[in-house]
């Protein structure tokens, strides 16, 4: 697919409209200038366009697959994955004394929705290396970090993550891989993992696999969980990767798409792992790993929404059809037509938004130790995540049906983006999980971040439709606090929505408010949303407020009607 | 896949909710009796269950393919085709003459839509035979009647549409596709038509194809299209198929889904054709294969949908996550989980009533002739098509969801309804093309018809809510008649959802009204569906008064961001 990064998209939002500005006044990021990260921004994008985007189709024709226990990756993702790591975009925002950049979460976030974009499929590698680079620098151990980190950042190796098991998926204190320490600071991993993404691969020295295990005697559930560092191949005394693990790649899954991503059933035959955290203290470094990559899970549905967005207006733009269109005919001029094109853009500006948003505030979480950024930070990642990856879901399914027919046929790609971008609504947790995290975990300070974000939304509007949507959230906030966990549970995805939309809105107005002129792309974007698709909030407002009373009515053994 | 047809759904739904005893009441339709009703839904869903619901998966993992020119089909195919033009399915509701049954089109629709959820690409081959019985019934000479019908409806031959042409999608008046008059009575058709549902097969003994196409000197556009009837093999003097005509299938096409229906480039070299209907006169006799093929592809969607609800249900039924669940923690008491499930069911209820009432619709003006009851089949025609197939995918989608990531692998089945359903929308006409025709041709009684049904839905509602929407639905009505074709159009695919969504509710009310018991399955799914889902046309009509004014603010040429 042709893709073009979204450059200047990313710069408008960083300095109008999610106050980047504020993350290159701290100390910590004084060094990500304006041209350092208009130059990151630029040079990023054209690898994703140069030699990121050929590669799609590769994934989708030709799957990685299982050769006699070996993964054997699609053509060219070798070549991809080199360029992703000598470009230096795994470690961007790793410390600098381990090889990395110490650039902003944000900036990783705008190059990794642009990875994205560009290939979904082979973006989903150095993600997960990212998450892990991540969990290791807060949670491992000296040794460990000294081993692990350069290579991981170098792209040399790379990481994964081993949650999900069978009995295992949501709940994640179900699993029942065992560790026994083997007395040498070293345990012995038994078990099954399922679901692995990039599990193995033929283009990287080492695959590291953090796994989730249980020690003898551990407590049940999340927590008797600990977790492990299990390499494929064991580094030797100078770091290097040596002789081969007990673990091996059982099977790959035949999905509905992402078909580069090679995604494992993995077994650990008493394979040899080294704790990372404390005993019983997995799920807490496990969880750094996981709302980095919740945040990363966003991006990649904004990114093959774009990809999605992009084919579908190029499409319009050539195919005509009647005598309804402009003056050329062409699709593009019909008012259904445009009407999908301008709801995939305007989604995509708020998903986008609301990520950017995220990341600003983990970058000024982590600048300046400030709990309120961290909280703002907690707050917005469920929505980055689920809101992000349902737009880019939407966004592919119209951009299937903006090109008709030719949208059903596989050549096309256009149905590509919707079975890539299908699977980020589920994984990192699906977004149902998202909801209930944002309903249940995210409001346990009485709604304070919450309200504190929708004050500063308030404070910046002077559109009254965005004003009252605002105040709508609010109330739907305070119904929310006062509400029985059944109440919040049936409601969570319609607030997580809600809210969303409100932000969206909010940055809209803000982006159309900074546009030069009277009227502009940004300024009829803003109208649009404001006017055809925030209304959606009266009536998800009002599913919030049925509560549960009317979702437990009929017996589950009487769902199907016959 | 398992699949469990809604025999009683339907039973109930004739009985409570859309008055098919009208259609009984009639001398036309005298024969429909309870007991024939009930036999015929019985065992056409017992077809369904065990000889089609097995194929499914043939066709998707062993797609129709071309070998040689000749179209090899999904295994089992032939079987299951065959069960079906046996038990007289294909021609239940062609006249007894020509071997049919003369049966309701409401029947017809209810058995379609439980063989496309038990098996809907080989479902597609008998629907595109019913659209060709209806139009040659109508238009056709003595002469093709005579010769064809039978056949058709013996299922012996089947039937197909061929429209598009690559210039030629939704403006079906570019096409280019020639005919010249062979001096006997026949004519030359020369051209290639793309998109040709079951374009081939292994199992008929003959294929005849409905061709558009324009006679020489023909005037521009849709008013100088002419029908042809061009068999696969000709008709000898006993009727029987004979030599081969000059047309062959190019290829085939690679599909997101579907695939065991072979969707045929037909390539026509002078073939051998006879008219149906009068010269320049086609549209009119494709208009009523495509109005039966459209409510027939609107139960498609709803019947893919189906299968994907009950698949779904069965999983949250079986599968443990968890402590929040039930006594036994399967994730059917989860309340993210049951509120998708509750969403689909009320949805798929409510598309199929409105389905049901444009089947009684189009019985009633075929027994009286009453113009209104024509008007109201053809008001109800774009919202069965577009809402049933709009529902069947997201059904399909929220099917996936419910499983979670094992809604991913193909293998669970749960994809496959999305990639098979997802077509549903485009062919016969896009929904965009549906709303634009609902709003369009549809209201070009000023919309009488519109308000008509508004009115008998508001005099048998009791429900505040319900009527305070139908309420909203009629000003609704009146905004738009008023308005211009640009807001109008603008607004098509928002007004055909929410008055769907007001003819949802009323029938679920009247479901529920009709039920025994003070509690029961329902009443707790109306009060769902008109608690949480109906609440949406707040936003919908808010989109709709915005009119077009903020669709054409971004040039073409700036609609990709960059």
């Amino acid at each position: 697919m042709p893709y073009r990064a979204p450059v200047s998209e990313f710069q408008f939002l960083f300095d109008h409209v999610v106050g980047f500005g504020q993350v290159q006044a701290t100390e910590r990021f004084a060094h990500a200038t304006g041209d350092v990260t208009q130059a990151i921004l630029t040079e990023a994008g054209r690898m994703c366009q140069d030699v990121l985007a050929p590669l799609q189709r590769n994934g989708d024709l030709s799957p990685a697959r299982l050769e006699n226990g070996v993964v054997r990756t699609s053509p060219g993702f070798d070549e991809g994955y080199r360029a992703i790591s000598e470009g230096g975009w795994i470690g961007m925002s790793a410390s600098e004394e381990a090889g990395g950049m110490a650039l902003p979460q944000s900036l990783t976030s705008a190059v990794n929705e642009m990875m994205a974009g560009a290939c979904l499929s082979l973006q989903l590698n150095p993600l997960m290396s990212q998450g892990q680079i991540e969990a290791l620098e807060h949670h491992a151990s000296e040794e460990i970090r000294r081993i692990y980190l350069p290579k991981l950042i170098s792209g040399e190796w790379c990481g994964t993550m081993n949650l999900t098991e069978p009995q295992a998926g949501s709940d994640v204190g179900a699993l029942r891989t065992r560790a026994e320490d083997n007395g040498d600071g070293s345990f012995a991993i038994t078990g099954q993992k399922i679901f692995i993404s990039w599990g193995d691969n033929d283009f990287t020295g080492n695959v590291c696999h953090l796994v989730l295990a249980r020690l003898p005697d551990a407590p049940e559930g999340t927590r008797g969980i600990s977790l492990f560092m299990v390499p494929k191949r064991i580094p030797d005394q100078d770091g290097n990767a040596g002789m081969a693990n007990s673990l091996k790649v059982v099977s790959l899954e035949h999905k509905l798409g992402l078909h580069g991503s090679p995604t494992a059933v993995m077994q650990y035959d008493g394979a040899t792992g080294w704790m990372v955290g404390p005993p019983n203290g997995g799920m807490k470094a496990m969880f750094t790993m996981m709302n980095n990559a919740r945040l990363g899970v966003g991006v990649q549905g904004i990114g093959a929404g774009e990809g999605a967005y992009q084919t579908a207006v190029a499409y319009a733009n050539e195919r005509r059809q009647g005598k309804t269109g402009g003056a050329d005919g062409t699709i593009i001029e019909h008012a259904d037509v445009r009407r999908m094109l301008m709801e995939m853009r305007a989604r995509l500006f708020a998903a986008r938004a609301i990520a950017a948003m995220n990341g600003v505030a983990i970058d000024m979480a982590t600048a300046t130790g400030d709990p309120a950024w961290a909280a703002r930070a907690a707050l917005l990642t469920p929505m980055s995540k689920a809101y992000g990856t349902d737009t880019g879901i939407e966004v592919a399914q119209a951009g299937i049906q903006v090109h008709g027919g030719m949208g059903y046929i596989e050549e096309t790609g256009a149905a590509q983006y919707l079975r890539d971008a299908r699977v980020t609504a589920i994984y990192e947790g699906t977004n149902g999980i998202q909801a209930l995290d944002l309903v249940g975990r995210k409001m346990m300070d009485g709604g304070e971040a919450a309200r504190a974000l929708l004050d500063e939304l308030a404070g910046q509007s002077r559109d009254d439709r965005v004003l009252a949507a605002i105040g709508d959230m609010r109330q739907a906030t305070d119904w929310l606090i006062e509400a029985d966990q059944a109440d919040r549970q049936a409601g969570a995805t319609v607030y997580l929505r809600a809210f969303s939309n409100v932000i969206g809105a909010a940055c809209h107005e803000r982006a159309a408010a900074a546009e030069d002129g009277a009227e502009g792309p940004r300024k009829s974007l803003a109208a649009f949303f404001i006017a055809r698709m925030l209304p959606e909030n009266a009536g998800l407002l009002s599913a919030l407020r049925a509560g549960s009373g009317t979702l437990y009515g009929i017996a589950p053994s009487e769902m199907i009607a016959g």
